[in-house]
């Protein structure tokens, strides 16, 4: 919730923000057939929700994200949000006009139920054992705190990433619950090559020999070096060939060769830095559970691999957005969701952002990007009224 | 040399071959300034050398290559040499025609000074105290081998990837002493993007506990887990996203996903499988040398980033061959070398074959690629009589 702005903090910021943890007493049972007793859904909301709660917006977050998408937690944090850039007051997701949640995903590090949350039938934390959560599974627990919080129905649920992939999972769950699906950065499911990432990140992780089956906690340790590999690979995947060239070129730090191992080239001290700093800020067992829900996540699997017929229910309106130089989730991935929408006549808007930082894009601040946002936006605020 | 060869092995086949090894009893100084007292270089050589030696030619290989180009070393191995597809008689490096050459690089580990190999100075294998070793120094070294053989000029010195960017380095370095110079699959210096990758597989090896500085020998241990998350990463770089669809999609080991974290997928299967067979046939020490030598690579730089400054001196012929799907040393790479030579007024031809395998189609069987390399190396014989 919004308080004063300090100066330091830009006007068009949603300012100082804190989340909110629900707890559900009840139990949940997941996709892989095992049941969580109880859990914990952590959030934040932006903006306020009108009386016939008409205006709330959903935003999923991706593999490494969370619920903190704009604004600020304290007077002393140095970033805002992950997408605070679009989400704010008058920005394209206006929080003068919508209310925006965002929920730290099950399986998550930030505060929702996880690796890290004791388990009620061992009072240790879960570690290893913590099920394996899918896209599925997110969007029903994301459906269940709407009903806590008395949402019917989303106008938009929104996401990049694999926030898409929630984005498209919701309009074929819920159909009457969501009036606009908007799918950023997706893919209606990973390639072989994907699969292929991100298992060497979760082999690093799961060899690091401080990993101890995921129960690393008990023995107060992290699986750093595993978990530093994993970030500095994916890092590459989120960039582009260009963007890298364009930021590190063959750079040196010292200017020139100096025939060891030490960081040389610029790309290298960069990648060490990213990977070094990721350590202490997220979970590798949540890293490994974010990657299996992209792995399995496959809509049109139980359709017979057709992807129109898993979309047939959808009553939803479509926006579906890629970038030019994303190799991670290609363009031609985004067209087969907006070919399988038209294929089962939906209503699709489907835009190619030019841009050259690769998947890393859908997060950063682009013209083209914002005029597409706010004039869909504009439709959907038209079609609340 | 060719033996008798035995029943099971094809008749295009140069047959059963053994590698022999030259002692250098001379001392050689290498790029970074570092000496080697005296050093091997082990080489195999398919075809005879005719009385003016003037039809030999050199294959300089890649990464995890070596000096087992063609053929077999014994009846017992089922597999013939890393490019045996296009060298042996009749082939298009035919060695009814030619003399041909390939050593294993200093560095290397297959038989050549490298790593494991005694340092005189200590009794004990050199592990990570060996030198950093460059494409030059490698060039230099095959040259010191084209004395001892008494081969004054090589018809053509041929690579791809890294072998290709030797062909180029020679064309360079020794313009008297090269006619041909076949570079396939190359770039003329490493994006950021490939050095990151480059990266990523260094810091999984040195940063595995087994690792000791490259001193693992002394420990009777080998840095399985960083060798073999390298060895996997490598190969997703070295495969196309459509190869990997065609070769694998999303198919699943059982049939089902079963919510845990063995391998599930094909292509998780394929890389553990390709990392942990790599564990124990290539070493440690020997990757790291050849990243780096990958990343240094760079000719223009000593020319303000001029290539056709640096290639202006060069008086071979080129062939310069790259592959569509190739995303590791994309065709834009070749076209970069192919335009520094035009600008200079060199004789180049270019070929870019559709082949959808990526990177690693230089080494597989291609009518195209196969017509190609026939083709020039009709030339190069005309060129020779």
């Amino acid at each position: 919730m919004p308080n004063s702005i300090p100066a330091t903090i830009p006007n068009d910021s949603i300012g100082i923000v804190s989340p909110e943890t629900h707890h559900f007493a009840q139990a949940i049972t997941l996709e892989c057939g095992r049941t969580l007793p109880e859990f914990d859904l952590i959030y934040e909301t932006y903006g306020e929700l009108n009386n016939n709660k008409s205006n709330a917006i959903l935003i999923c977050h991706a593999l490494s994200g969370d619920q903190h998408v704009a604004g600020y937690n304290s007077k002393e944090d140095k970033k805002p949000g992950w997408w605070n850039a679009y989400v704010g007051p008058g920005k394209p997701f206006d929080t003068n006009k919508f209310f925006i949640i965002c929920a730290n995903n099950l399986g998550g590090c930030k505060g929702s139920t996880g690796p890290m949350s004791i388990n009620p039938d061992t009072g240790k934390p879960y570690g290893g054992d913590f099920p394996i959560v899918t896209v599925k599974d997110w969007v029903y627990s994301q459906a269940l705190l709407a009903d806590v919080l008395g949402i019917e129905k989303f106008v938009a649920v929104i996401g990049g990433s694999l926030g898409g992939m929630q984005a498209l999972q919701w309009a074929i769950d819920y159909p009457e619950r969501i009036a606009h699906s908007i799918v950023i950065a997706a893919a209606p499911k990973l390639s072989a090559q994907n699969i292929g990432f991100n298992e060497v990140a979760r082999q690093a992780i799961s060899s690091d020999p401080d990993f101890h089956n995921g129960h690393y906690y008990e023995y107060n340790v992290i699986p750093r070096r595993g978990i530093k590999l994993a970030r500095m690979l994916g890092h590459i995947t989120y960039l582009s060939d260009e963007s890298m060239r364009a930021k590190f070129g063959r750079e040196l730090r010292e200017g020139k060769i100096n025939f060891n191992f030490d960081t040389e080239f610029q790309v290298e001290s960069y990648l060490r830095y990213q990977g070094e700093s990721f350590v202490d800020k997220f979970d590798a067992n949540t890293y490994l559970l974010m990657t299996k829900a992209l792995d399995y996540f496959d809509p049109a699997k139980e359709h017979n691999d057709n992807l129109a017929e898993a979309l047939s229910n959808a009553k939803a309106r479509f926006l579906v957005v890629s970038f030019t130089s994303d190799w991670r989730f290609a363009p031609e991935r985004s067209r087969e969701i907006v070919k399988a929408l038209l294929d089962t006549n939906k209503s699709v808007t489907y835009s190619e952002i030019t841009a050259n930082q690769g998947h890393d894009a859908f997060l950063i601040p682009n013209k083209d990007y914002q005029d597409v946002l706010y004039s869909y936006m504009q439709h959907v605020e038209d079609s609340v009224k």
